[in-house]
């Protein structure tokens, strides 16, 4: 109810602050029987890790999960599975002169006034640092989704600042550290960024994310929708300032006769309710693109206030991502792992089973 | 849990279909003592209710709505409040021929493959008749807001079709059918809604919501984020496929340099923000964008299957809102009036009592 | 969150209060497509009704129930199925001397100081009248339980005031006034209800509710263990002040040789575990007993305060039941079969559908 | 929802087996601003510690807990507070005979049927060992209920197998190994379970706890009452059977004028209730009873069957509580803390604040 949980049936109970002793989950309702261990988690963790590349924070985090509970003899028992990673590389001292001035764009001023009182080190609760243990509960959801229903998840950058990276193929995604599913932009993309480092500047992108082989039939009709937990899940990622299913804002231009995608015998003819309709997934495949803003924390100075309201100038040094939408690809993956793993469990309680054998299901390609 | 109820302190559950006998919700926890009568909930229904303009659906509904329980001698009580509102204009036989049939861009397909079983009169729970209950709750909500801290909310549409409508003055937004904040564009709309009807097409629109006067400090800071119950709240609504918050999707090819918000000692200098920094609210203006696909149910014949996956051909008759975003303008403010309850009402648990007199709030205007 | 919805699930939310227009609940996430009709809910509440001897409150209330939603052709669809119950017998004056002073034992009191106004007709919401829509949904979800694993209950009234009711048959049951599962008793309970009445007191009563054909499995391990959400579930009725499973109270003074079931390849030997080890359904029948207090609405002059503090005598007109524990039998199974509706859909989420071949299941006689 | 999650507004989230590499919990929604160290939880856990007399567990845990998160410079900042203890002493060696049986009275059978899948180890997820990071969470609350509104918890042994304690004074508690508030009785109840001990047998235990200082008004008026909160929770501790408030059971024999607590300008007379009407606190001293059944893990061999359902009979070796009932004290304690810290926030969220200045408290005396 404090806002650190998320779903319902099968939970994450995140704690933990950036640079605080460390920072973990609890993963509750996880199925019995599932065979798990820290191997299938530590890659996921690997793809969001800092460090990776010059494009990134040079945070060194190891991000090393040790599974605390929920596991035995190899195989999930049905109860809560804790995932602990310890902070390494705090380097406190680099955050405090950010204890009484307020970044603009950065969570600090909000925070402050909530609680009265914050964490600053490293951006306390409010760091992009705490989405590692999101991503470490997708990498359960994502492993049981695949084994039961084929399921799996997809994702790139279409688009850095304020270049369009045309999609060319999945295979291009694992071997750029942009996450771009295009091998032919790479090289701007780098020489986009070299400048804003050297312009002390940060700057958005979009992501766009696919889950593919989804059954038909899974979200609630009227609040819990599928796209609306969707919207939920992905809205609360750091930074995230828009979000979209399917055609999303191309839809408000489109007319009735070209949006409804016409059904077939073999499926779907188009996708652009993006996988779902009425807020149940039709089987199509799901489709969601977010936008994220410019990091907050910057070289530039920037007109703010302090503490007591009085004007000041900001600049933050310290390790930053100047664009937090780099590494931002495997977390929203693993949020929309997270959403459709629950409704299938949410599907089970009430309707039983998944339907895996309808007749009359989309084709998948992208 | 079956999605049925929105918010987590202050809750609504909702109930009914579109042709059946009655639709209604329970209202929990609203605050004791504030003076309420249906008198303050009916004006916010009779502006989403239908047959009030030639470009919506003609069914005549009075939508009247009478509270069962949860207020005596004209003051709530702090127990359930709930409404009541008798279908009236149930045109069953119109849907007749939908039965077995899927729309294009329809939630038919996925309720039967969802439930095995579904309601076919008039959309039966799918129908955007169910938007009336949360309009009817959020009235209450605004009500409550209003008076404990002043908060009002506004919405208008910003796009019809293909037409951007440009902002011009709040004050236009109730003279016309269109809920356009704009007064010189509304013979083009209505040439543009009469030449959609005669091609038996539908379009979508883009809606905007600004809630005005907000106190700093509200929203969760992990999953609750304020604008992340906003993002659900709005992608619940029927016919969304995209939502953002402040800048939104323009964030994405925006610099930080741009982006973040300067905050000086008279406030915040701008608001790409939207008002949520860290999935806390500001204190400036919460600006709200939504994507409206177009109306499924159109006269046009459409590529469809029926139930037995053969091809057939699909023209929708009957009384359909040829423009859903039309009507969807109180819809929206009423969501967000909702979410704002309920972190009103979350911040009290957790903080105390929201403070209204922080001494750097920002410029209000829009 | 107010304290109006039941369970997780399968969700019971009521409204209303003792004399105001209606009660009524709204039930969420029954699973589609079993038959249901006002007939099927009817029956339960007639059992429970006032007015059928002249051993309850004389209020003429036939509690005619009427569904709302959720039923198409004669099925659950799987949407919210509301149910209301207009309120016809309202005398609204015998209750008009209550308003500014507090019964011993009622209430007044505690609402006063919680809301600072309550509604005083006929308890308003903490009237035991408020048990009537959680009868009328527990009828949907013993329709269910039955007809998918033929789970049924039963319960009796096991001691009045002073006298207990030894076990004859479940056949008597129906029999008498009482709910006593004895037949050479009931003069004597009659009798002794005669002489309460004409002292203007009240007595308390044991209730015993039993769940026959319980799969095994069912209930959580740590929080929401099968028995917690029992003891929650009994203690939310009216008048209740205490509740065993099983052995409950004698377990203190068992050894644990004599306590500890044992098994044998024909199932448990003996049942003091109630049918819940380790919060989770062993087979057996659970078995459940309550306290239910003496009304406290009582004709004998009882010293009280009123609203300014001063000494007051306050006797209590108007039509009240001199023992409540005589109608609160199909309350609590009614309020079983709600817990274990729940439980069954919680186990369908995680574990998939509930076992019921297990080959060591315990006799079922009581 | 799947059980491992304690209250709405204040939560606790646990995790972990008793021979696991840790056990622990997040808990979450705790007011900034409030001074916290482990030095304010380790006492706490203290009390309940295995191996501080003979007549508990020998198992040596130094049960140290360790705070990961939500507190800064030594003050809660509203974030999750994390607590981690590692497990020390794992023996598991002593629980491999009893992986493929079940003992007769324990959670080995319901378990294994539930999830397919148990961890054996020291009784895994149903160890009565799971109540450490309850106890953990519970200090927290206390000293948030002390400091704001001045309200204490106290408990008591009034029980020991067929041994009444009668009360003589709190004084006694911490100054004998029972939590019995009597100092005559003490060599007896040593003697009792010196020759349980010899005997291979375990016993039962009632345990009363009481909150004082509790304002009036908490608790939710239909379902999620005061006490029914309190009976789930205390249900919900390892081996209770029965629940009791105020008069409990013994509110069956009672009469109207008896058990309705007169009020006076001066408070309440008497305390039948136990401090809740109508599921809300009067301001009186909430007095709660439980049952504890004996220990099902005893020496005495036990018939039973394994897991292919042949006839067998288990002694179970290995370090056991006699009676558990020894350590209950102050996880009853910690529960009733914790169900009051929710209702307390509950309370703010819809109410405001709690009243400390109703001019009409009842005497707070035992």
């Amino acid at each position: 109810m404090s806002g650190n949980t998320l779903g319902t049936l099968f939970t994450v109970t995140t704690f933990g602050e950036s640079h605080g002793p460390a920072i973990g989950c609890v993963v509750d309702g996880c199925p019995p029987g599932m065979e798990l261990s820290e191997a299938d988690i530590q890659p996921e963790l690997d793809r969001r890790r800092p460090g990776t590349s010059r494009h990134v924070t040079q945070r060194q985090e190891a991000d090393r999960v040790e599974i605390l509970s929920g596991v035995f003899e190899g195989k999930t028992t049905g109860t809560p599975i804790a995932l602990l990673i310890r902070n390494e590389d705090q380097r406190s001292k680099d955050y405090g002169n950010i204890l009484d001035t307020f970044r603009p764009g950065h969570a600090d001023y909000t925070y402050w006034h909530k609680y009265g009182i914050r964490d600053p080190r490293g951006g306390g609760r409010s760091s992009a640092r705490l989405t590692a243990p999101v991503v470490g509960a997708g990498a359960i959801a994502r492993k049981w989704l695949a084994q039961a229903h084929g399921i799996a998840f997809r994702g790139c950058m279409s688009q850095l600042g304020e270049i369009a990276i045309p999609f060319e193929s999945w295979e291009h995604v694992h071997a750029n550290p942009f996450f771009a599913a295009n091998a032919t932009l790479i090289p701007r993309l780098e020489e986009y960024m070299d400048q804003l480092r050297k312009d002390g500047d940060s700057c958005g992108a979009r992501i766009d994310v696919v889950a593919q082989n989804v059954p038909v039939g899974l979200g609630e009709p009227l609040f819990d929708k599928l796209d609306a937990d969707i919207a939920y899940a992905m809205m609360g990622i750091n930074a995230v300032k828009g979000v979209e299913i399917g055609a999303g804002f191309r839809s408000v231009s489109q007319k009735g006769t070209e949006h409804g995608d016409s059904l077939t015998p073999q499926g779907f003819a188009t996708n652009n309710a993006g996988g779902v309709l009425g807020g149940i997934s039709t089987g199509q495949d799901i489709t969601v693109s977010i936008a994220i803003k410019p990091t907050s924390s910057i070289r530039s100075p920037r007109a703010s206030i302090d503490k007591a309201g009085n004007p000041i100038n900001v600049e933050t040094f310290g390790r930053h991502d100047p664009c937090v939408g780099i590494r931002a690809t495997p977390i929203a993956e693993a949020m929309l792992a997270l959403v459709l793993m629950d409704h299938v469990l949410r599907h089970r309680a009430q309707c039983g089973d998944v339907r895996v054998d309808t007749p009359d299901i989309a084709p998948r390609s992208r």
